[in-house]
């Protein structure tokens, strides 16, 4: 119940428009991660401001303390949030096996604690991911899937890929089909060939409006997780939105689309805000270097955020030495709005066929910090 | 240097305007802190956005570190924070004598010891104050004073306040005049009426821009201070703005305005948007309260702020609970554009000679928390 059309190719990367009931989505497309019905430290009018179409939202953080309950009640995560373009949510289920403080993982699904709900126990299903997200008015839903710790054997990564395809048929029959909402289906299997090419092939004969590759940006090396795109990427459908989760670096993103990648997320730009860390057309920089102290030029003097327009690097840095929040904000708002005017500059070389230069170009400057 | 205008009374309260380099403030004014070249959690445009004229910035903090040159060579406050609205600075004097680590006040000045600055010794002076002001190119700079902690003898307070004469006059001598910036003298002399009086006659003779009234909102009950203001106002020039230091609540500036004051400033909005507090039109709140937590209501239904039009009081109090920096954008954002709502009822009704209806009729409202 999502549309998706492909407007341009050049090579294998993709340009796309991914129609939600709440607003096009233009690919390839970053999501800004707020985990728990908030981007820190933005406001969701900053958030737009650098071009977002769309966020992703963690329903290990929304389902807690009967979070997902409040939300419904409030008309969904849209309008508790105040956020009124397209959501995709995870399942939950990563962030259960990751983050709470005991988990099981059974057939049926995962059974764990959290100190976040007074150690309460809990089962997360397929079933009740799919419900809550549902409750959240998630415009995308995924499937609930089983992601290993790597290294593991074949077998263990066999076991999880099998038990998630049987995850990805529960979850597509408990979805609900509405109008411009869908449901997206999880490659698993790791590192393996074989295994990621039964998983692609048995999630499209169930069928999905648009397939993840998941359990990749796990510590693999670069060249690994490009390897791994390169055999996944031509296994799935062509007329459906793929979505490389948890990614990544503006270099992964790069090699990604090359690949035939059309979404992404990750912390990394929200993170870095809070951690003084600002991604650049000239490469990253440490804003508490010494070397910034007395720096009055703009932080990217080639941005056109709030950030970089307003302030100096000085300024940027005395926030950051005073730990006022104000340099959180301004860092996470410059580094959302340099991932963004990333995917502006992807999209517009597909568009015109320059994708190739653009990314040498992108990789020569981002090599150089100034 | 400062051209001031009242344009209306109403009773002892005045209406009016103060002309500086970087605009006009119109009074009745308050002053959001901006401690450390920043309004805690807020941009300078959310600032504007709240209605504010004019912040204060402490020169305690704005001169540690070798900050005060740092922010001559990007240009002044102005340029560095990017708030191009008048700046009011304080002396240093009260912050050095309440939050160094070691301080000893003689004749010359105060010499201190700050762990913000490695422990090195400094010395401010009447003279260095005034410098670091001037470098800070803040609009209005505060004379160096002595603010004795209360209860104190009155022999003690009027050694306090007669140093503060001395100083006063090394202040002025050290302030360096241009269009469009002042100093202000300080009247000093705790609860004593003699002493008050006396205060203000010895800076009326040294001549200042302006007068401000220090050592009160100390502890004292607010019915002291009031007493204070009655016999301490009609000793100050008519024709040159009023400065209460570090109030307060808004039923202290109300009072205060009735008798006669003109400018204000505190850390309450700002400090109070940190720790889940908010002020509204039917008084205080505070956010952690379990009945906020599934109200869908705005924080205060009479409030245009962004936070009360966007949000609602179960998000805010969501955000609190989870520790999410947006809770306390939100809340200073509305709690500074309350106070601004605040003074512009004030200055409208003092225009249409109403101040005594607007007065009783916002706190009938206040006292009843909704």
């Amino acid at each position: 119940m999502l549309k998706y059309n492909v407007s341009h190719i050049d090579g294998q990367a993709r340009r796309g428009q991914l129609e939600t009931a709440h607003g096009v989505i233009n690919t390839p497309a970053f999501m800004p991660v707020g985990t728990v019905a908030t981007v820190k430290t933005q406001t969701p009018e900053m958030v737009a401001e650098t071009g977002a179409e769309i966020l992703l939202g963690n329903t290990y953080h929304l389902m807690l303390g009967g979070r997902a309950e409040l939300i419904e009640k409030a008309g969904g995560l849209h309008k508790f949030m105040n956020w009124n373009k397209p959501i995709l949510t995870d399942s939950g289920g990563f962030q259960v096996m990751s983050l709470s403080d005991l988990s099981k993982t059974s057939e049926k699904g995962v059974e764990f604690k959290s100190h976040l709900d007074g150690g309460e126990k809990h089962m997360l299903t397929p079933e009740r991911s799919i419900e809550i997200q549902h409750k959240l008015d998630s415009n995308i839903t995924m499937q609930m899937d089983e992601c290993i710790r790597l290294p593991a054997s074949v077998s263990e990564m066999r076991r999880a890929m099998e038990l998630s395809i049987r995850w990805a048929k529960r979850s597509k029959e408990a979805f609900i089909d509405r109008e411009g909402y869908g449901i997206f289906g999880i490659v698993q299997g790791g590192l393996d060939e074989k295994l990621r090419l039964e998983s692609a092939l048995k999630l499209t004969e169930i069928g999905f409006d648009g397939y993840a590759i998941g359990g990749l940006a796990v510590g693999e090396p670069q060249h690994e997780m490009f390897e791994t795109l390169d055999f996944t990427c031509p296994a799935l459908p062509v007329d459906k939105p793929r979505y490389l989760m948890g990614v990544g670096t503006p270099l992964d993103i790069l090699g990604a689309v090359e690949r035939g990648v059309d979404m992404f997320d990750c912390v990394m730009p929200t993170r870095s805000g809070r951690t003084a860390k600002a991604f650049t057309s000239y490469g990253e920089m440490n804003m508490r270097n010494a070397k910034y102290k007395e720096d009055f030029s703009a932080l990217d003097p080639e941005c056109n955020c709030m950030a970089c327009k307003n302030y100096s690097r000085a300024y940027l840095a005395h926030l950051i030495r005073a730990n006022e929040i104000l340099g959180a904000i301004l860092l996470t708002q410059h580094n959302l709005y340099f991932y963004q005017t990333l995917m502006r500059g992807i999209r517009n070389a597909i568009e015109t066929g320059t994708f190739q230069k653009f990314k040498k170009e992108f990789i020569k400057k981002y090599s150089q910090t100034k």
